[in-house]
């Protein structure tokens, strides 16, 4: 019994002195969400580079970092979280019920982790490949009892301020239909406010200097697999580059990245649109470990909120993946469909898309399907590339499965092994306060 | 002041502690494998324990010992592994074609961690659900180039020795039809040896001392859920009680025990029949984990060979899960559909096996289903089960997700982060060879 209560008293006291031991323990935090992004997501992703069967095939920039695992059930009659609720909790260490941005039951505001993060005085940046606006950016700056409600929390933007100042010093993202509306243009309230503005994304270079917001698209990006661009990874650099900046360095940094459309690709139970997002996200945090490496005083923790779809690699009872079928599809399953519902030969463009060869049977379905019958062509795209490549889905929503957690750099040991979402934000408001 | 005190009395502690630690490194293994326990399955265990989403919910004691995670791919031309490869990758450090017992792609033998602890004069044990012919403990002390030659196995139990002894000082597990044959009878060459001997499980404990062989069954045990036994916890408890006895304790011990039929229940998406083979390999967990607690020489350390059915906890576009489903399926599938197909009343039978309420078109199909359609019965429950319960499964065999490597005690932190299953073994050659 005294020898148990030693070991705890003793734990704890080593863990604490040592933290206290570095002084510059983790100034900076890279927070990566990978929404929907569940284990076998990081799974499909290493054996997709792979290609083929091998006797040895490489771990991936994820699997390298992989430490620990997370619940993500909400405070909900269910077990199941929307981005939300699971947000919410990587944000602010509180449970809540589905469709809360950083609000709790009640509707109140709960503290979060970036206005932690600014009232320590650190540089912040805000980075999505969707809207701004969108669930799991959104916890992090807004309060909002439904997270639909993007006017509200684009005002929030703007109006949560510390100091007189918006929370972000930084933001990369879309959201342009939200953030200039007719009855608020808030790229006007920002330049004002002398935030440097940018919504050209080939013009990425063009923002300089902090504050700067950069708006690129109406709502979300083209997928990465439709636009055959790294977009988030690009975005990751040049945030890193600005935040690095020595007038800015001094106080350390907290940025979010969220890789939102990996869940995207999920709910559509779209395989190749998942993995050219990872492969996207992936990069990504190659260049965040990069930075890590050569800063060693920077913490980098990447999660995901919860997993969608249900994904499973191998399906239908063969012991099998074919990921060589996905090389060649050149789009994601609602391009796809607009591509063959408005061609002259669906299975001319079906061979130019994708390089599937089709079996008899499915050739007969793509030629009777009716031009313009949009929806009949993304399900059979989908049928046929699930099918083909041996991908397995349950769900076009979430799944309750826990989710990787990935930590490298300064502290990354108090992420290993299993724990609560919620426990992801506790350490990181601990390590914020110190 | 109490600082002070705090870093004096832990500084010797730990040192004292750390003298401990390595002079008793280790000593005995405990090797547990879940056949077919993909991450998943945890997560529906912990959440079946739970029954109510809530606030909190406990970890389960799966969830305290995670530590990292292992991938599972062959040496062979898919990403699948079979049960056969995956044992014998976490039995030799070798990957191998699906289907070998521990033989390579030219069918020659590999050597074996079983075989390496008889040489460190180790104490050693074979516990299955299975029959111990079966891929998984044969991998261990077999080699065979085909898993399914059973009667080939069942004799390499008895004739690959060391130092004139069977390899296993102790098996409890199934497999009479295998190792009483009409050309061979085991069973009688093992008492000649000195084996004690026990076929009738409700006389385990008639096993007091080693070398000794309990086979229980011709092949398998019966199910968990139809057994309403935690034979595995069961058979646990007893072989540390015999492996911890004074006379074997000094070399300490290499304990396999394989929850063998998670992976049964997985292959027919019988989600009932597999939370109950999780909860008996829980409680073995739990009893393994605490010998540990008390013999800190030991290390559990607690895997899968791969993941089954493709299991998700959520499914069909709902964002919940309904584990009160399943608290009163009294039987495994293939038991109800018996039940069911000769019941005079199936609609009775139903309610009174399941205590699922069923909906009008549910009941109409019920009641359509031709008295003795066994495979129909079958079909028919696994639907309505995993339907109501939300459960989703994208496969009758097995898929390519990471399983968790769970870990504790001495050494146990060799195991944390992410590892190919292979380098599970590696880990464990190492510290036997010590
Ligand atoms: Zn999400
Ligand atoms: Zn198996």
């Amino acid at each position: 019994m005294i020898r148990t209560i030693l070991i705890v008293v003793c734990t704890l006291f080593s863990f604490i002195a040592s933290i206290n031991a570095k002084e510059n323990s983790s100034k900076n935090i890279i927070y990566m969400i990978g929404d929907g992004m569940g284990a076998n997501y990081l799974t499909a992703y290493r054996y997709w580079i792979a290609q083929q069967p091998n006797h040895t095939i490489n771990s991936t920039i994820l699997d390298k970092l992989w430490v620990g695992n997370a619940m993500t059930y909400p405070d909900d009659d269910t077990f199941v979280t929307d981005s939300a609720a699971g947000a919410t909790a990587l944000a602010t260490t509180t449970k809540t019920y589905n469709g809360a941005i950083a609000v709790d039951h009640q509707h109140q505001p709960l503290h979060t982790l970036l206005i932690e993060a600014k009232k320590r005085n650190k540089s912040t940046a805000l980075l999505a490949t969707s809207d701004i606006t969108h669930a799991t950016p959104a916890s992090f700056y807004a309060h909002q009892k439904q997270r639909n409600e993007y006017n509200q929390i684009a005002d929030q933007l703007y109006d949560n301020q510390w100091q007189n100042k918006p929370l972000a010093d930084l933001v990369l993202a879309g959201g342009l239909t939200y953030l200039k509306r007719q009855d608020r243009n808030l790229l006007q309230e920002f330049t004002r406010l002398g935030y440097q503005l940018e919504t050209d994304f080939n013009k990425l270079q063009n923002l300089n200097k902090l504050p700067a917001l950069g708006v690129f698209h109406d709502k979300g990006f083209d997928y990465a697999l439709d636009s055959q661009q790294n977009r988030l990874a690009l975005m990751t650099r040049h945030a890193l580059n600005l935040l690095a900046n020595p007038t800015t360095k001094q106080n350390g940094f907290f940025m979010l990245i969220e890789a939102s459309q990996i869940d995207w690709c999920g709910h559509a139970n779209d395989i190749a649109c998942a993995l050219a997002e990872m492969h996207d996200f992936a990069r990504a945090i190659e260049i965040a470990h990069q930075f890590v490496l050569s800063n060693p005083d920077t913490l980098l923790v990447v999660t995901a909120d919860h997993e969608t779809g249900g994904l499973s690699i191998g399906a239908d009872g063969e012991y099998n993946w074919n990921p060589q079928v996905l090389n060649n599809v050149r789009h994601s399953l609602p391009i796809l469909g607009k591509k063959l519902a408005s061609s002259e030969s669906p299975i001319n463009t079906w061979y130019a898309l994708t390089q599937i060869e089709l079996s008899e049977e499915a050739r007969a379905e793509l030629t009777s399907i009716q031009s313009g019958e949009q929806n009949k062509y993304v399900n059979f795209a989908r049928k046929v590339i699930n099918q083909y490549s041996l991908t397995g889905w349950t769900s076009g929503g979430h799944t309750a499965a826990d989710v990787p957690v990935l930590a490298a750099g300064a502290d990354a040991r108090l992420f290993y092994g299993f724990q609560d979402n919620t426990q992801i934000a506790e350490k990181l408001f601990y390590l914020l306060s110190r």
